[in-house]
């Protein structure tokens, strides 16, 4: 595949999000082909299964459910838009990838990494990102940037779960972090966001380089 | 678990339902504790995902993503509704269960057995069948009853797929049928009501009784 594909990760509250908008400016300005996108969600399909998960009413859904849930919207997402994407040769952005699910099911549901990864692995047929920008805040932090964004009355199903919950979820990225850190740049998310976004473009800026050389 | 776990399996326009409807009928007459359901559904959740499967607007969805959305629907049917049921000492009588996904999707769709086989045995947490009836019709017969029935403007985007998906459905059964006999009751669906239901009910019986002894 001729394309570059680039995931930012990081718990509710790290400013990703904000870091995904200013990788996307900045391609922008360099006049580089490239696809800003976001998981769960990112298709039309993706965005019904999005609903379906984040909607507060379903606090019957089994974490099995869930873990199934996103892969499938992740599947439809791999396959109808980051695929034919990459195989243009754009950069694609893309908020979140299996990244997310491993440390919000496999570790904060506590599923357990083999199955999410197993089950993963088939929706997206095995596709890995280039690189992954992973945005890191303290579980405390997070917390509250997400209280001063949007109250606790508006919180959706998974930002509604308990401290432990994002705890576990924050150990599940250090995790995956200590076990790939060839493909992941960890950035601290607790500096300013201009901080922030200028680690993230010295390696982008080195990563494109390499990639214009392929 | 204390329960008895039976499905009734076969391509559309089998009779299967039917017969689901007929088996309950025995069972409440025998003042059998049971409960009846049916996939994909079978729960509030469920029920959603399986308006997003069916609905003959989602004509680009991939192949992974119906699979994965089966499986997740399968999930919280099992894990809310059906081993609940099998704890409580009933009997549960499914219409349709994974030996439809792997034929459906796995044959029909040509996914292939073992990613269908995987994804369902982390969503069912291993649970199998204690007995199934493959109510056994070829694809000609069931395409013109499911068109006598419905007429062809009503059937659903699986419903619609060409005449191949479904000798290749058939042929799904059939192979599973092969491998997992002790397991799979088959009988042939062209007879009529009836006979069918007469077939069930003397390998029920046996099924009861042996059950009863346990």
């Amino acid at each position: 595949m001729k394309g570059l594909f680039i995931t930012l990760e990081g718990p509710d509250g790290s400013g990703k999000t904000t870091q995904v908008a200013k990788v996307a400016d900045y391609l922008s300005k360099k006049n580089i082909n490239f696809i800003q996108t976001r998981e769960p969600g990112g298709t039309r399909i993706s965005d019904k299964i999005r609903s379906l998960i984040l909607d507060p009413e379903h606090k019957e859904m089994h974490d099995l459910t869930e873990v199934l849930l996103y892969a499938a919207s992740r599947a439809q997402h791999v396959h109808e838009k980051i695929i034919p994407a990459l195989e243009a040769g754009k950069v694609v952005i893309c908020d979140r990838f299996v990244d997310a699910s491993l440390a919000y099911q496999g570790f904060g549901l506590g599923v357990g990494e083999e199955p999410v990864m197993q089950v993963n692995n088939i929706a997206t047929g095995g596709l890995v990102p280039d690189r992954s920008y992973f945005v890191d805040v303290s579980p405390q932090v997070g917390r509250e940037r997400m209280k001063a964004r949007y109250g606790t009355a508006s919180l959706d199903r998974i930002e509604q779960k308990d401290f432990t919950y994002h705890e576990r979820v924050r150990e599940g990225f250090e995790h995956i972090f200590s076990k790939q850190s060839d493909r992941i740049v960890r950035v601290n998310g607790e500096q300013d966001h201009e901080t922030v976004f200028k680690e993230i473009a010295k390696d982008l800026d080195q990563l494109l380089a390499n990639h214009k050389e392929k």
